[in-house]
């Protein structure tokens, strides 16, 4: 009876992010994906934008919800156990167990566990998404349909 | 009820390993630790010796095993969904990349998570703990204290 | 008879950056320098600038062009096969990777290929130039002259 | 004879810097904590703020001073002949490494001597300490307490 | 016209390196792919059997050659110009630009130019296959038809 | 008035590790170059003869010793405030923090300092060098004569 968040700023969402959520849904009794939200962060979408493009793509038993402060308090509010986070790359690897640490730091009864994007997924940032997006590149397979349309909604509008 | 395995050489069983083991085992509804053994490695303890070793330290609930195949294939051999690896640093990360990788590609139903180290056994590995050992150095705090009586023992034996 | 492009902000170009155009260039029938331009980026020198400042230290028979889209997309529209990126640092190198993974999802008959900057220039990244140029320190051997006389002008200008 | 120093933002200054500067000041016979400011970085608190809370908890012996230019040239303005700095993580290496060839390649007397942060202070950066007091999190063990009162100052105010 | 070559150990090529081979060869004028083999290291196919495991695999127009001495020594006996390696990772990152380095400083006219393995042969590395083929895992994707039965046999004969 | 050690294998020494004991020697009181010896450890030279080739290389004023036992024990025996280490490259880093934080677990009072490699001896590893002389690569600028003649001398004797 494992509860586990699955937290990130899913700035959008994308194909790696829905792959992970698919994996370790069977693993958990309860799977919830937490949108972040920092005053301090610049976002394309905004936080209801976010929630809403996940919610149209998560697997049945899902649910989501926001994030304005801490992570770990956001755990420990709601008995969560464990913090899923994905790895791609050994650049996130230094970032992610400082955080880890830190929040363990700060309630030693919850764990960071850590699950590896899959190879095909491995170059599918939030970043880089965007970044094709803007220059009208091809999305299929990096992110979910809907995902693809608003991104390219957001840059025609930002274009003209 | 997830079934996870937490693998490893465990040659010797460190208060690093043992920390990683007491974390992860309220999260999963059965946990055991697979002691792995390749005919192309060589060990300082034998498999009986470290599967003895890790024994006199599990706490309550956790079970001990061996494997001489693929630890893939003993997870899907024996229902386990989550195979547990732990990772100290960067240098770690790659490796068991590849090896989650290869593990989801030879069998796509098992997961492979990562929880870290904590900072205070960062720097305790199997490899370091045996050269403190040879020379004589103070084992305290590092590996449980049968084990320190191993290590003692065993290099005393071949230092002579 | 292949092609190959070496793309890059160069804000400014470095003697880093002009060591590998020296190396690479005879190695592809044609090498066209690319400097890039995004509207999301704040630059030190416009793209004008940069181009000029390009032109004057370029070795005979290599060009230089402009790109404000997705590089992959610049080397299919101008028939080349491959782009070039120098590699100063394992930091470097995931994003890279990640880069290059994402144009070969794009087009994958375009072939990114790496090489490694000379160890003399390993620390002569345009960032760093420009925080010794801030400072009034010495240029010397990190840029071409008309690039040290354009930084010493900038930084003058804006200081006063 | 050799007389050292400690260069950084300290925005603010965080109990591993400090454990830094216990462990530092022995080895010369003389250590200035060097408090950086750049014109082209955003700080929380000002240079002043961030001498005045260094000064308050600095041992015995180690005076503070102010570096508006390259520390490499107040290292040799000062007759400095080491510059020290603090790791926590691979991630930091390359930036280091390169600021210290930059120094050397700019005054090849001085030398940048490395020290690693204790693995219980290994998290303790201060963008994220900032991170935790934003939202209100605990702050004992990782930064003094004038700084703590400060942040939760700043962060009070700034969020009404 | 700019002659290069491949090499490595191939013991046994893999469907990365294949793969690799086949995105290369149309870049370059010739194409050699070159079997190292060092007195001091332990192979599990002799030279022999790793040079008639390539050949059975390369596609048309590209030769195998052997090499027991410096790879720059054969380049610049053979007249090649780039000396082309694949990197999976990170961790292979440093030993290439070392070596490249290296191989600069004994021959400065040949280059070495690095492609990044595609995702799906990430984690396909040599040393992992054969821990796979030990214990009889499946081979199918990794490696050529005729490199599956070499291994099969192998282990089996070894295993008896 | 602080003495120094810096220790390693020197297997043999390289003009990288020379630069290092020319930039430290000023710095510290003493210096003492300490040649490490495991039984665990397979070398090139024997223990005499990597103390020997040292010795003709060094600078005024710097000893040489030996020692087969932890290092940090010879520092506490000796007084040495401080253990130096070279670092060429982030996978060094992560081993060296490691042995770092082992060392301050055993002898708090010891601390490790890290120096970077310049640029130019980046790639001048021991190992690196060994193999360039086994076949017979040119040993300039990258070993003292001394030592380029041993390995000649060994290389031949081996190789008939």
């Amino acid at each position: 009876m494992t509860k586990a968040i699955y937290p990130g700023s899913f700035d959008p969402i994308t194909n790696g992010h829905l792959d992970i959520i698919h994996r370790i849904r069977p693993l958990f009794s309860e799977l919830v994906v937490v949108v972040a939200n920092s005053a301090r962060k610049q976002y394309l979408f905004s936080l209801e934008e976010r929630v809403q493009m996940l919610r149209k793509n998560l697997p049945a038993g899902v649910k989501v919800d926001r994030c304005e402060g801490l992570i770990v308090d956001y755990a420990a509010a709601n008995n969560a156990a464990v913090i899923v986070r994905g790895l791609r790359a050994v650049s996130d690897f230094e970032y992610e167990l400082a955080m880890a640490n830190m929040n363990k730091n700060l309630k030693d009864t919850i764990e960071t566990m850590i699950v590896f994007t899959r190879p095909k997924f491995s170059f599918v940032a939030s970043q880089m998404v965007k970044e094709v997006a803007l220059h009208n590149g091809q999305l299929t397979g990096l992110v979910p349909e809907n995902v693809a349309r608003a991104l390219q909604t957001r840059f025609t509008r930002k274009g003209n």
